[in-house]
């Protein structure tokens, strides 16, 4: 951030008084522009037994796996989200099911937020962002070729929750390697 | 949003090219500010059945009463955001719990999320942000002025989930009145 979205001026980056982080404050017109952290949202669609995964056909990590998730817009829930971007990335609709894991990718600012869905019917294709669509059981995953850690982390609690029949949330952080 | 914060040209609300949403687009430098809702992390803390609950010293909604919550900040945690904010507010220590609610602030482009606490020790204090910082039991909670309808959906279910002896995770959005 090098000038202020308000009044064109340049912002500075310091504390302002009574804060304790610094922000970038215009010298023109004072506005303090807060930087938070953005909300992805993502779900894990399931049809009979097998995940819908897309392989990424945009940067970062172009032609690698992930399950469909992008970024959350104003005006809509995370699951309202999450069930855009299964239409957008893999033209299929999903019923969002449970919270399944939050994970904080904390030099990304980013929160990605999970559900488990299922597919309302065995039809997909691939949206502008994909380069493929398939359907994966969970032998077949492609473990080496998911492109984020928070993709790893939420397959990994789905197929173990789904191994012992619960529907637990998960927490973790991008200072911890996923296992 | 008026000017580019990378290159302090104007910007123009326009839908770019693959998109479907209007977005604002520099004039400029063509870069595009995508606008995301923003993370408010709060919790309930709990000391001998009571909850501790601020009274706001700042708009919006001065004057009512919240449980300690306010905007993440980039590099921290879901949890670490509701722990600082229990400092700030109510100088109070806390450990966090389970997840308890999701609410999403539609019109206002923010999704609050609120988890089960501990108060460590029963020690508190009226922070800058506060006018006034107590522990009220279930009976003696403020219903009618409470600031915003996130908190009172917050604390509805967790006295619900305490009387039924549950711990679970909770969904809610604006557009809906909270019951």
């Amino acid at each position: 951030m090098n000038f202020c979205s308000h009044c064109g001026q340049p912002v500075t980056l310091r504390v302002p008084p009574g804060d304790h982080l610094p922000r970038y404050v215009c010298d023109g017109c004072g506005t303090i522009h807060y930087q938070n952290p953005k909300l992805v949202a993502g779900c894990i669609p399931e049809w009979e037994g097998k995940i819908l995964i897309c392989r990424r056909a945009i940067e970062p990590r172009r032609g690698f796996w992930t399950t469909p998730a992008g970024f959350m817009e104003n005006n809509e829930t995370l699951m309202a989200a999450a069930a855009r971007e299964a239409v957008e990335e893999a033209e299929a609709h999903v019923e969002i099911g449970s919270l399944l894991a939050i994970f904080h990718a904390l030099r990304a600012h980013q929160v990605h937020v999970f559900f488990r869905a299922r597919l309302l019917e065995p039809k997909f294709g691939v949206g502008p962002e994909s380069l493929e669509v398939k359907l994966v059981d969970e032998g077949g995953m492609p473990w080496e070729e998911i492109a984020f850690p928070s993709g790893v982390f939420a397959l990994r609690r789905y197929f173990e929750d789904r191994a012992a029949g619960r529907d637990s949330v998960h927490f973790a952080d991008s200072s911890v390697p996923v296992r």
